[in-house]
Order: C-alpha cells, then sequence, then structure tokens
C-alpha cells in the first residue's frame, strides 16, 4: 500500500470524540448566565460544543477561513446539469476577484477564502488571474471519470484528495485559523453528491436526488438513471468511505472530507455547508464516525435529499433559509450565529455579577 | 375623544402596504447574480422586501437599534412567574450596563439598545444608575392591574402607550436608525401576551399558554386558569386592538405595536422578536393589518404559541433555535441574517460583470 493509507490511517487512529466532561463544565457555566435556563437554546448547545473541542472555558472562533474545493465531473457529459461545464473555470475566476456569494457573506463574519483547484477540467491561466494568492493548485486530475459507466477515480486518486484537503486545512489551523468552513465548486457535483448519499445513508435513489442548479423533470429523471447506472456498475461498499468516493465521488468532495478530517484530528470546528459539503461529510464519517463531534452544520438547504444526509450524520442545521447555492454560503452565514453564540458565552454576565435575584422554587 | 385617538387613526390612514412593483424591481436585480435563479432562498425575499420599503435599489440597514420596552405586571400576583417581580428593574439596570444577551447580541450587528420604562413597578434611581442616557423614562403607570379580576389598564393608557412607543421610535427613524428591533422586559408578561394570542387568533388557550420563563406543570395550569378568567370578565373584542390591549395587555406591549406601527408609518423595517413582542405585532396587526408588510420575524420562539402567533399574522421566521428569552435577542441574531441578505443584493457580482456562463436552456 502508499504511503497515502499509512498516512490516512495514521490520522484516523488519532480522532478522538470530545471529553463530555468539557461539555459538561461549559453548561454550568452556562447555567451562571442571567438569563432562564439555558434560554438561548441551540446558541448554548454550540458554544458548549466549541469549548469541549478546543478544550477551554474561553472558546474562540475570531479567526476564520473557507476553502472553497472545486472539482469538474466527467458524468457532465450525461447531461445531469442545467450549466456548462466552463462555469466552475469561470466561477474560480469569480471567487478570485470577490464577486461570488461566499465572497459576500464570508466577509460578512470577517472570514479569509481560498479557492482549492482539486480537480477541474482546464489549466486556469495563473498570471491572467493576477491576485493567485487565494488559489491553491492541487489538480488530482483534470476532472474525474463518467462514473455511470466505471469509477470517477482510482482509489488512490480517492486517497490523495483526502490527504490533499487534509493537508491544506492543517497548514490552516497551524497558521491560527480556529474554525473552517467548507465550500465547493464543481458543474454538475449534486450527482456525485447524490450518489454518495443514497449508498451511504441507503435512503432510496429518488429521495436524495433533486434538480442541483435547475434542471428539469426530464432532467431529472435522465440523472437518477445515471446515478443508478453509476452504484450498478461500480458497487460501492457502503462501509468504506474511501471506496464510495473513489467509485461515485469527486475531487472536490474528497478534499471536504479531508477538511473535516484535519479539524476532527486538530480540534476545531468545521461548519460544513449545503448538499456537496455534506457528502464529504458522509465520507470522513464512513471512514471514522468520531468526526461529527467537530462538524457544526451550516444549514438545510433546498436540495431535498440534504435533511437525509444530515439525519444520518446525527446533525442539526443551524440554518433553515431555502438555500441551494453551495460555496460554503451556509457555512458562512451560520458562522455569525455561531460567533453570536460564543460571544453570549464569553460576554453575558452572571445572576451575580449583574445582582439580579434568581429563579423562586416552584410555587 | 382625546387627541391620542385622533393621533392614532391619523397614524393608521397613512400606512400603507408597500407597492409591489418594488418587489419586482428588486426580483429583477436578483436574477442577475452570478448563482442559478434565487439559489439563496428566503436571503432574496428579505432583500426584496426591504428594497420595498426603502423604495429603493440600494437597500440599506447599516444602522440600527433596539428599544427593550419594560413594564411590569398585576397579574403576577396570582404566581404565573417563575422569577420575582424585582427582576423586571434588577434586569433594567443589568440593560444598562451591558451585560444582559440583548447587549451582547445587539453589539455583534453593531446595534444601540435604548430602555424604555413603559410602566415598570418600582422608581428606578436614576443617579445611582449612572449611565442613563441609555434609558426613557416614559411610565405610562407603575405596572398594570390584575387583568385576571378587571382590566390591565384603561383605554386610554393602551393609546397612551402606543403612540408612547410609535414616538420614541418616530425619534430614532428620524435621527437615522434604518432599521428598528423591538424587546422586551417584564417579569409575567408571557401570560397578557398568552391572553392577547388566545383572543386574537382565536386558538384554543391550550395551545397558546406555555412556561414562559420556566413555571412548573402546576403552575402551568394556574396560569391557563387566570387566563381564562380574564379573558372571561374583560371580554376583550378580537377585531379591536386597543381593546385587548387594554383589557389583558400590558405597557411594553402597547409600546411594542407603538414601534411597529412607526416603522410602517415611515417606511423601515421592524424586526420583531419573540412571544411578547409578537403579541405587540397582533395588537399593532389588529389595528391596521398593513403593518405586517414591515415586520420581520427574527425568530420562532420555542414558547409553544408562538408559531400560532406567526401563521396568524403570515410572518415566516427567521430562525428557529429554540430560543425563549425575549429582550430582543431574536430579533438581534436574525439582523446578521438581514445584514447578509443585503450585501448579496448588492454586493454579488452578476453573470455580465464576473464573465460567467448562464444557464443552458433545457436539455
Amino acid at each position: 500500500m502508499s504511503n497515502q493509507t499509512t498516512h490516512l490511517s495514521r490520522i484516523v487512529v488519532n480522532i478522538k470524540p470530545v471529553d463530555p466532561q468539557w461539555i459538561k463544565k461549559a453548561a454550568e457555566r452556562t447555567s451562571l448566565l442571567v438569563m432562564p435556563p439555558r434560554a438561548l437554546g441551540r446558541l448554548h448547545d454550540v458554544s458548549e460544543m466549541i469549548c469541549a473541542i478546543q478544550q477551554t472555558l474561553s472558546p474562540d472562533i475570531g479567526r476564520k477561513a473557507f476553502l472553497v474545493m472545486a472539482g469538474d465531473h466527467g458524468v457532465v457529459s450525461e447531461g445531469v446539469s442545467a450549466f456548462p461545464q466552463e462555469v466552475t473555470g469561470e466561477m474560480i475566476k469569480t471567487f478570485l476577484s470577490g464577486g461570488a456569494g461566499i465572497n459576500v457573506l464570508a466577509g460578512q463574519v470577517d472570514a479569509g477564502v481560498l479557492v482549492v483547484d482539486m480537480g477541474i477540467k482546464p489549466e486556469l491561466d495563473l498570471a491572467a488571474i493576477g491576485e493567485n494568492n487565494r488559489l491553491i493548485v492541487r489538480k488530482v486530475a483534470a476532472g474525474t471519470e463518467n462514473l455511470s459507466i466505471g469509477p470517477a477515480m482510482t482509489r488512490e486518486q480517492a486517497e490523495t484528495s483526502i490527504i490533499t484537503g487534509f493537508d491544506i486545512a492543517t497548514g490552516l489551523f497551524e497558521s491560527g485559523i480556529q474554525v473552517l468552513g467548507t465550500g465547493d465548486m464543481g458543474i454538475g457535483n449534486t450527482t456525485p453528491s447524490a450518489a454518495i448519499g443514497a449508498v451511504i445513508t441507503g435512503c432510496r435513489l429518488a429521495d436524495m436526488v433533486g434538480p442541483g442548479t435547475g434542471i428539469d423533470e426530464q432532467g431529472l429523471n435522465r440523472k437518477m438513471d445515471v446515478i443508478q447506472r453509476g452504484i450498478d456498475v461500480n458497487r460501492p461498499d457502503a462501509g468504506d468511505g474511501l471506496d464510495v468516493l473513489a467509485k461515485v465521488g469527486g475531487f472536490e468532495i474528497g478534499g471536504i472530507a479531508g477538511c473535516i478530517l484535519a479539524g476532527a484530528y486538530h480540534g476545531f470546528p468545521v461548519v460544513i455547508d449545503g448538499f456537496i459539503s455534506t457528502a464529504g461529510a458522509l465520507v470522513a464519517h464512513a471512514i471514522t464516525p468520531d468526526v461529527t463531534d467537530y462538524i457544526f452544520a451550516g444549514h438545510c438547504s433546498e436540495e431535498p435529499g440534504h435533511r437525509l444526509m444530515l439525519n444520518h450524520l446525527g446533525l442539526k442545521p443551524i440554518l433553515d433559509l431555502g438555500m441551494r447555492l453551495g460555496e460554503g454560503t451556509g457555512g458562512a452565514l451560520a458562522m455569525g450565529i455561531m460567533d453570536g453564540a460564543v460571544r453570549i458565552f464569553n460576554d453575558m454576565a452572571t445572576f451575580k455579577e449583574a445582582g439580579v435575584s434568581e429563579k423562586k422554587s416552584q410555587v
């Protein structure tokens, strides 16, 4: 086996669930704050989980970054997307010039946006792009193979895509980033994501496949047929995350799985976005289920299968706003809520500090 | 009739629904942005409604404020709250010293917090409080009467509380505030709010009454009985918002209704918080239903009747995080989402600007 396999197994062995004692200690602090018991609901769950991840009662997610993982998909030749494949590369340029949705929403929470070419089809003209310090080129290959007729990639490429994501995220954490958001770009990538979702959750394909960027009903039926053929021809093993990723996945999805493994390995929260990011989370979870303690589900996507994916992971989304853009946009908005949760934990006065009377014993 | 009635009717006559042409124009702008059609879901609805309220395609909600309306309730003597009545005044001091939940979350969106004594029981010692430029004292009376044995206040006091809220909010809008959040403080105020909710929505009392700050089941039954007696003895007229407010309401709830009328009158969005703010919205809506175009429901509270109130108003909450603190906290968090919506509308590139290929015609 390759070094990469060793590397991945070494990663997995070092991922542990959070220590529930930290959640308990954090909840004790919450109970002192000047409000009825746990009156800010989910905000307390979020802040206490961040405490447990960071092993502190002074949680800090001030330094934020997004990794937008980009890849192209051979299966696009089957007519599964409403947009032409060139858009993947065109959107990367938009991310780099700052005009995309993720730039706007990451800017609001003061998060940096880095774009990773995990394997798009064209070679980007770096000289022409100019500001390329926000672009990291780590092409595993120039797009995946058509998953409806054979594996999307080799098992080795699947490992490489995960390790690439892991290494880039590790670099960010080592540079001081305290919370990482995952984003995606790749025309056609709801197709491999739905395939991963159906295989790993075991749900009916019809419940997992949706319109993506906006195909019509005929296209939706074609997409469903394409994924069914892909599953039939490849027979991915639901218990083997690498196998599922290799057979019906994508390079950016592997990269996202690597980001999640890095968060869990180094002890930082990772905020996933919608359908594609959660497909990455399913792959990471199939590799080692303990990753879920480190994942925050930013939102529930309009893509119908997303809720099934989140249920499989046992994650409750922070937002539910009918969004379906990807790029990390739902995660960016959710980071604002997470910031609020951390501020409440750190900055709200206690009953004692405020001199406010506590609850009566029940009358 | 008093001048105040004239004043209120003059307000009402000048409140109009937004012009749907502005929503249409704003949606046309949204359709140019570099993403699949309306891919950010609710964010587009929010930004387009703000455009229509402000009659612009350059919406701006940068300057924000919260009015935390405070009042005490005679009905507290019936044992309807888990906290002692002194807490209303103690919490006002906490708002003024900056340690409460609303201070923390309003700070996150750079919103000011002003507290209005609409009618709490004690006289606050302003000299001792020190920083009292954030406190506005406009006591309608030192707490309401016990609504379970007669009207909570006179019809004239109900008008005064609404006009007071209207005037204070008007002052904020005239000073440049572009979006107003409503908050509340008043031990016992889920009792009048549930009474208002049951009367105006017409739902069963058992579906509207919840534990508030945390009474036990015995307390909950007592609370339900107290409200039922209040409705039986007062016979509020569901079609007459002033009558409902006077008979089973509270001064801070009237103040909140006034804030909402001010937003609708002057053309600014108002973000309501949870159960008590929405009771204020029900009163404003009963006075003139056109106010709903100007209201954003910040969140859905954990208090079980809140969803029924929002349904009656036809409002969909932005957040649903199991919160039940009040003070305006849900509205403050939601303002972050509204900021994101406005940023997307104003700052995201168009397909043309980004040079990105548009959707294929369906294949």
